[in-house]
């Protein structure tokens, strides 16, 4: 099969946009072949296991799934008894882009909480964990998005009084890290110091936005959190049968820190683009430009004068964020090159120059 | 990466234990590299379209998912109000093998109806269609696997029969085509004959079984039939974020008839299989060896004496279907080759003769 | 108000027909008047708590609700996990006649099985009872109902052996007891005898069709068996704000033995009833009709020649069982007189008589 | 039966302390004896239908159920595709009481927006009511509660642009009317006026808190608006087997306006209240108290000085509104009396004299 896409082309829409590492798709073909076990007893999953066992600790347990929204579900799920709630950001993706699935398919609700930076925070927390029994549903979760959905960034200490936090009310803390290899590499510490060690109970790791084709995994971290996680995985139609495709990705991942690597390199392409405009507004040669987050991993939100967005997307596709104020965001991804960013801040100058 | 499992070596356990065509990891490959749109406005998954639409004809759409119980429950989702019932065979896939999803993420009822090779037929169908108004969930949907789990095959004929069946009850057509590559390889007509044209409305399409690291697709033959589809395959977590990578798998099957060559090859190994057994019954070198169905696409059901089975497994995987009767179940896949064939025969012929 | 109906008139259709017993308004009356805490924290549930004790033995626990379907399904989901299923005769109420409320609310599948006379047996739950790990919903309760919907009933041995067979497999005991007044009149044992003691974990105890005008209880007799039915029951939307009116139906019940008294005698009707046809046979006046059931309660169940139902219909309604062999149902209730069934069997020996 | 309680004792915690009316337990007693048809093909649930049209208008359709909860997530439900959504003021019943039976039962996602004044307006519903395709769940409903949560009313003209503005959108307007007696009352307008002539397209008719045992109707204004509500209501297990004794308590509220007369009375106690205590503030009987919200209907909702309520609650029953600033909510219902009020006031006085 031919391509039929132009493979030189990036964007600053997604990363989800972005294809696989080449190591991934040498890691399917080296997992290919022959017959091995379905449904995960295979040497894939189990060193995939290994891996997380290594970075996380002993009594760690991963349960690949196909996407990061099965990922979440089924790990809030196995972590929620029926009558039980989420507590998390209102701009939370399990909140505003996985089309109701917690609600249809985890049967539980979600309790948003209104933040400007995406982020909780202990007395957000306590101001809604409240329980009236039987009447309400019942929150028994805290969900954190790291790195968060507008790109900003929890601290180790953050977490750790989140999750003490939680864990004094009773709950217990999931992490969904979609983008946890931008945050590991942001924070500079080992994934295990803002994971387990800060007192997460389960994490989303995130590979598909890293450089899978697709491919995440539920990580329990502590087993006394969660309940019939196998089962519920199946139940929600996210147990690969030929699982040694799915895992492989992720052992691809694993290997040799190249999630950690990927994720660094899509957070130096945010801020270099984030520079380089910052350098345009000094100079002159961009105007009229300001941001509306801090840009801690791989994301870059700001504000365009009118009529910005529509030249640059001439060239560029991007998401727009809020219309109401012309907030966009752009996204770097594993794959971004730095002449991508180049390229599309001299894009924004000519843009806000030919703008009046 | 290094493979860690032994790529020659193959099993007679299920097509789910094979890898992945080679087309298919060259596919990923050429599908990978740039950014493409996500969630399925991508090259890859336009092709596939107009490839179902060159099979089965204008109208038709298709629905990329991760999953066979993926494709079927959200299929069936869509042709059912939230009141209706699913009628299908009791061993069909969907009561027995997808956890209780059906129930648990569709939300609807199985009936299940009690059939001695899997096939229903109108009359089956007709004994259980009634409605008792708002009492009972409604049958709605009739669900038929082609080819099915006992490897049997529903002829053209049985096919538009069930159809007019279900459609003059009012209810809709559902076929479950995990393989069904297999059943067109053995009935030797074109897709389209014994599916749209014979009053299929929704097929789910396999793909994994056939070569596929794990992609089917929902394709709605007739779209009055559903409703929804991709609101319901976003919230029952099928939607792939970088669609390219399941569609391109599927693209690589359809592209010269890989698919049907593959399934075709399956068929063509468990003719021999059965053969080779026949042969050996016929001349003394097997004995005691029964089948409990024909062998029409790529499953062998047998019951071995007493002791076999544990000595063939000694160098082969496979199943028990029935530990009271001693009944196995032996498929083969598109990898499985004649020399497995053989070897595996010669250990059937060895294990009944060292068993008493 | 005035009535708008005919106070006067009663059929054989169906115990749902009949109204209320006088007792139960006057209980509704005195539990009339001034505030009482809602939802359950007001004397009448505390009372009915205290007479399900009584009857039943310390540590037993009452959880008044709306109606059957509700009691069945908050309790059979309170004993099951989410992957969990529950075994059943295939014409049991929660199979037949729940609108799919339990996989639609509880999210639980129904494994059905066939039986001659809607009892199951050890050797039936065992022939169902298997899990294969995740891919199938895992059997986890056995649900029987006493008497049956086939008007059938249980021993205590029966039952006990059903206990100990679902113990032993690691499976709980459920109990319908939509008709439980009508099966402990026709035991003649004390309800104890044959729910607590036998083996029963979770019982459906039915009142309005005891008499009641809407009140059932699902009343644990295994606090181990459970878990979280109180958030359950409200969030199946089946918890009364005013829940004293619910609790005094049923307290006026078990007041006196009522319950019991009311199921005698709807007994001693279906008894008569029967008796009469019998004798009408015997001596000619009744012809060509025949049971197919034993009359163990308050059904008969027969099979009528063609044109006779018709025919009896001009009068008395009831309903068909099954269409395709002629079978009614014929269910007497608490208010039915003696002069009701003398009435019905001369229009069943003049239908007879008058149909060729 | 004797009663259990003191039928002189009235407090204000709750309309649902309050018990039934006496023409609701004369329905219920004209209603019984002889045998109807159940699950609603009764005379008195087609009076009700008839009482419902000659409020409403031609094509309205009413359908009984248990309570309010199981009223507001059958309708919505009705309303909604399977990915749709409901938005709400943050403090609506369905979000905060309703044991996240929306999510659970009804499989919808609730999308709440903070007031002040427990209303939503044109703007709010604006601002929450786009739409990003199959990524969230589509709002699809706007639910308001007339009265509200918080005792206040929407007017004639505020109900009506909230309706253009949701269908405006393409979304349908439900109303929770669990106290829509008092609303009726207070607006002094038809209930056709500011519900089905002001768009209104389905609404939860209230019995339980206005005097009935427990009975509520899904008043279904727009056939448009709904889908398969019978069978909704079944396998929600809504339905009531003997429904004339739900319908019979409805149609007693409706027969010479008793529903109009008790929300009328309800909030006049309120108003008196009220009044008495502003009596109290200004000539200094009572200190220290201030009111959050107006007094519409019959809720007064008011600030206690610290230890106020403490005292208060040594003869009163009432609830915290908001333990973190000392808001109370205090409730009249149908029976409150003038003597009730009066000594309400008298000890409102004493206990903020005593208190410090």
């Amino acid at each position: 099969m031919d391509p039929l896409h132009d493979a030189s082309r990036r964007h600053f829409a997604s990363d989800n946009y972005a294809g696989a590492h080449p190591e991934v798709i040498t890691a399917l073909a080296a997992a290919n072949g022959g017959h091995t076990v379905s449904y995960g007893e295979d040497p894939y999953t189990a060193r995939l296991q290994r891996q997380f066992v290594e970075l996380l600790g002993e009594g760690v347990e991963a349960f690949p799934v196909f996407n990061g929204t099965g990922a979440n579900v089924v790990g809030l799920q196995a972590m929620l008894t029926r009558w039980g709630a989420v507590i998390t950001p209102a701009v939370a993706h399990i909140h505003t882009d996985e089309g109701g699935a917690p609600e249809k398919v985890g049967g539980f609700k979600i309790v948003p909480v209104h933040t400007p930076d995406a982020k909780l925070t202990p007395d957000l927390i306590r101001s809604v964990a409240g329980s009236r029994g039987v009447h309400q549903a019942v929150p028994q979760v805290v969900s954190i998005t790291q790195s968060t959905e507008l790109g900003t960034l929890y601290s180790v200490d953050e977490i750790a009084a989140i999750a003490d936090t939680a864990h004094a009310l009773g709950l217990t803390l999931h992490m969904d890290g979609a983008r946890i290899a931008n945050a590991a590499a942001a924070l500079g510490v080992p994934l295990r110091e803002f994971t387990r060690d800060a007192g997460v109970d389960v994490l989303s790791f995130g590979g598909t936005k890293n450089g899978a084709i697709g491919a995440e995994a539920i990580v329990v971290l502590n087993p006394d959190a969660v309940t019939g996680i196998d089962f519920l995985r199946k139940s929600a139609m996210q147990l690969a049968s030929k699982m040694r495709f799915v895992s492989a990705q992720l052992v691809a991942l694993l290997t040799d820190d190249l999630w950690l690597r990927s994720g660094a390199h899509a957070n130096a392409m945010a801020a270099r683009l984030r520079a380089g405009i910052e350098a345009g507004l000094a100079d002159g040669s961009i105007t009229r430009v300001s941001f509306t987050q801090p840009t801690q991993t791989n994301g870059v939100f700001a504000i365009l004068p009118p009529g910005v967005a529509d030249r640059l997307r001439e060239d560029f596709r991007f998401y727009d964020w809020n219309e109401a104020t012309g907030e966009v965001r752009w996204l770097t991804s594993w794959d971004t090159t730095e002449a991508d960013v180049d390229a599309f801040i001299a894009a924004i100058a000519a843009a806000t120059s030919a703008t009046p």
